[in-house]
């Protein structure tokens, strides 16, 4: 596994690869503190691609001002271990100064709308950086596809967007949730939990599974659904509902109906960490 | 010369080219209504890479509501002639829907502080528009370098920060104003101009002139040049200044003291048409 620090080199390994034939390139863009939620991600990239390559890159520019940057989970070396054991090509860990040469209030890339709706409605400027850095990321590795996990459903409509507006070659490909044993959905940001919030935090993926039965079962209205899941919700006091809500999985809108294709999406903060969980109805 | 129409088509090509060997390509991004300022920078494509590309795209994002969008100049049969004529390999000429498939207001690519100064101030919106093109044109036809002319000095600055800042491969290369025997810079927008008008545009040029001698006879103080600079243009009373700067070419920002690279630059009204000039201070 070769770990690569520029773009330089990045773009030269790829047209490389691409330029020696049939080759195709899989990107699993991360932010480390790698979990087996990633590890699956690099296996589906793995399985569709030549050549893997996984980004470990904190990204300043998706957190607000009282986020959680300077404490998120960096674990370099686990990380490493973990990318070569899953059959990885490349890692790419940029500086700071190598994704944004002129500072991070430089170029940037924005899905209007979208932007705005669901997590980008609690975390103003978080899509933004998203979709700047998944692009400078695309530019510089320019892969035929790139991995994430469905997790992050809200991200992956507005990368879906982005890619598709900016004409990028990349497909974006959506891995599966993964979960604990007891329904927690894998998260960097669950090694903040205490026990006590580790088992609060489950109302997440209660609510979840209880909306997917509600929807299994035949009812459809945005209205029940949604008065349920806060209901549900609300069995669990110390968790604060940031949002929940029943949308088109890819314009973020409100809808009436669930229809199959909808994303049901939740987020809470559970003491001082903030989660999300969801599904796609079927 | 190829005509291409879509995305997919241009992207095989460049990477084909680039996989064949030791292939450049040089794109020539423009709106079309091509004139000798144009041809300058096709020579200059065709002198520095192994294949030269033109796009034709009136850009509707770079156009303000009360713009000239609608009646901008077109003229593709002649177009076609003068670059195959100049010895262009590929002409690209995408619709609207090509490169904004889910319409206009959908991802964009924004410089901040630069995208608000000079052009900026007074056409909200515009360098967005061109920042957002220039970035998709890029992200399709992945070529060496792409050329644009000096006539749009602070484009040029807002360019060459997009492409630093997100990582583009593409180096941006500047040509020389071309200007017509009495000093006119070449635009498709003097198109526009009666006869009387395009006597009247003659004080643009003249106000750089006159600023470009002050400073060959040593004048450096912003401030005495920016003064002389009104005060010439004002011996045209039929031309409204939109802004007279001096500036620094990188960051746009006001200079105290002009020195070699800084930018003198002049928009202004000349009956309903808007012209710029400028000249690099050396």
């Amino acid at each position: 596994m070769q770990v690569l620090r520029t773009v330089a080199e990045l773009r030269h390994l790829s047209r490389a690869l691409h330029a020696a034939g049939a080759n195709t390139i899989g990107l699993v863009p991360t932010m480390g503190a790698l979990h087996a939620g990633h590890a699956s991600l690099f296996r589906a990239a793995r399985a569709g691609c030549t050549h893997v390559a996984i980004s470990l890159f904190v990204n300043p520019t998706q957190f607000g001002p009282n986020e959680d940057f300077g404490r998120y989970p960096r674990a370099f070396e686990a990380d490493c271990a973990l990318a070569e054991s899953e059959g990885a090509d490349v890692l790419f860990v940029p500086t700071v100064v190598e994704l944004y040469p002129n500072g991070t209030d430089s170029a940037f890339v924005e899905v209007p709308k979208l932007s705005e709706r669901l997590d980008g409605a609690s975390r103003p400027g978080h899509f933004r950086g998203v979709t700047t850095v998944v692009a400078k990321l695309l530019i510089a590795a320019e892969p035929d596809r790139a991995y994430f996990g469905q997790k992050d459903a809200a991200q992956v409509a507005l990368l879906r967007r982005m890619t598709a507006d900016l004409r990028l070659a990349t497909e974006i490909v959506v891995c599966p949730i993964v979960r604990e044993s007891d329904g927690l959905a894998l998260s960097s940001r669950n090694a903040y939990l205490t026990p006590a919030q580790r088992a609060q935090a489950l109302i997440l993926s209660r609510t979840v599974r209880h909306i997917e039965f509600l929807v299994a079962e035949g009812e459809r209205r945005a209205s029940m659904l949604l008065a349920v899941a806060r209901a549900v919700f609300a069995t669990e006091p110390e968790a604060r509902i940031d949002y929940i809500a029943l949308v088109d999985w890819a314009t973020l809108e409100p809808v009436e109906m669930a229809v199959p294709g909808t994303l049901f999406a939740v987020a809470a903060q559970v003491g001082s960490t903030r989660l999300i969980d969801n599904a796609i109805l079927s």
